[in-house]
């Protein structure tokens, strides 16, 4: 049998455990040039949250009553395409589900990996966090040696990886995360220069501390007040690409926006969103230094890895209750094949 | 004698004309290398109510008791400066003055000019403001031919002059301004595409009905709510080049911003502001390409050209209300030179 989570409402506002509903549907098998995967590990990213809603984002939303959608790692249990052998190891989407069918005009895909690093790396930073971390800072954020790059949801799976990429950059790099514990991660582990805790300090006064340049380089995960007080204290000609809004993705009605965009025009500040698909012909060559800083230690990967199918929903929730430091993953079986486990 | 207007104290909100004050103070002489200016046309911008501030904008706030900066068009009648002769046209910061004393330190300055076109058009089109325009729509906008280009404030001084340059750019142009009269002239006169009236009709659901295939630019100069439409109505890719946002300028408080930034990631948006200090090195190449598409009928100068002295503030009040249809410019006196007039 094939155990799966599916969407079983819309949330207005607040997503809940209530939302998902366990389904178990025979184990499907395959039709010419498909494959079934077994799922290792299901990634959880807060982009997700989005899918779940009627309104057009830019992933079509979730049909009610179908697997919820993630990426995941998976191992290729049965092959009817030439390209894939049992054994393999996929990324992909997977979704919230033990056994995936992966096929040409479905909703999941996968593609073949060639595992040199742990699993759950290449959910987060060899992967799309990775990735929309390497390209927002370096593309969109175009840092510069001894600029001052803040950094918020910098415990979180991009923004760990952002941070540590401008610290890289020669950059000085201040984290704003929730927590004394995140806090005290990001400057002893991750190495970043000063950390922000927005559960117990105020961010605007603080960053007027750490930053009496001004800001360059804001990377905003989170939005609402955070991103308001880091307008207030950009630096003339800052760049501010933009992420993720995580502070409003449960709202039942958007929160306003920052009260002084007006600064955007007299300190000349460019805002600009982006997402990962548009790098897609770039990825090779993110994924080849982003692996190479981690085979070099240059990056840490912060991963939250949880266990066991029951635990889907409440890991998904991990994420809008800050309770994960690092990419959020959950294991849900082990490979047959030992390489790379 | 010279007049002058002084600014008398700083509004807390809405500007009125009891925040200025007359003065006559004793015409002044030059000294070694300064020059005295006899004010022809003054110039006036929204920009110029940041400068009653006493918060840090742009340009350091005007000091209370101190003659009101403007910008103007004025005739040399007396210089001890070698660069300059009796009879020189300069444009500059003049302020509200009858008589303005140009030196090296003060804080008024002046460039000569050798008019061919009619002297207010080298305090709108051919001077910051048809810069401003130049410069945001081209190298912030970046418009293609083809795209179709949104501007507020479409029949003020900078939006005139942005969506007639989007017309030669061979956008689509569509211009939000307030009054059937105002719609009329954008329209009929400069040949956009369609015009919105913000005052009657509802703008999203306009711009939704104008731009199906969604705004690829949109140059804003009054931020607000209608900047919150244009983001619902962006296209992927879409780019804003953010000029002024005169809807906030006279609020106590600073209004919201939009509800939907988080538009600009699932959109991919680039929101930049800009200020045409930045664009100095290349003032010549817009001036001269401003010039010759003036001459050749392509661009058309909407000037609101006020008269007397004594009418210089509720002049300035008129661009908060919206009454001035295309440069808000007042007359002070004829030159006594008389070509270019």
């Amino acid at each position: 049998m094939n155990r799966q989570w599916l969407l079983k409402s819309r949330p207005q506002g607040q997503v809940t455990e209530a939302h998902f509903e366990r389904r178990e549907a025979p184990l499907p098998s395959p039709k010419d040039g498909e494959l079934v995967v077994r799922t290792l590990y299901v990634s959880f990213d807060p982009a997700m949250r989005g899918w779940m809603n009627e309104d057009p984002g830019y992933m079509p939303p979730i049909p009610l009553g179908s697997v919820m959608g993630a990426s995941g790692v998976g191992e290729v249990i049965e092959s009817r395409h030439q390209d894939y052998q049992i054994g393999d190891i996929v990324v992909g989407m997977l979704g919230w589900q033990e056994y995936a069918v992966i096929g040409e005009g479905g909703p999941f895909a996968a593609q073949k990996i060639d595992p040199e690093h742990p699993l759950p790396s290449y959910l987060g930073i060899l992967g799309g966090t990775g990735l929309t971390a390497y390209f927002g800072l370096l593309d969109v954020g175009k840092p510069t040696p001894g600029d001052t790059v803040v950094v918020s949801g910098a415990a979180g799976a991009t923004g760990s990886v952002a941070a540590q990429i401008a610290k890289i950059k020669q950059c000085r790099v201040i984290g704003i995360a929730g927590g004394a514990a995140k806090c005290r991660c990001l400057t002893d582990d991750l190495g970043l220069d000063a950390a922000i805790d927005y559960k117990s300090e105020n961010v605007g006064a603080r960053l007027g501390e750490l930053c009496p340049n001004g800001i360059n380089v804001y990377f905003d995960n989170v939005g609402g007040s955070t991103l308001e007080a880091a307008i207030d204290h950009m630096a003339l000609h800052g760049r501010i690409p933009l992420c993720g809004m995580i502070s409003g993705y449960n709202a039942e009605q958007s929160p306003p926006g920052p009260r002084n965009l007006f600064l955007l025009i007299a300190k000349r500040i460019r805002m600009e969103g982006f997402l990962i698909p548009d790098y897609f012909d770039r990825f090779e060559v993110g994924r080849r230094e982003l692996s190479e800083w981690l085979a070099a230690g240059q990056l840490k990967a912060l991963e939250d890895v949880q266990e066991g199918f029951d635990n889907i929903p409440s890991t998904f929730l991990r994420l809008f209750q800050g309770a994960n430091l690092g990419k959020q993953v959950l294991k849900l079986a082990e490979p047959s094949a030992t390489e790379g486990a």
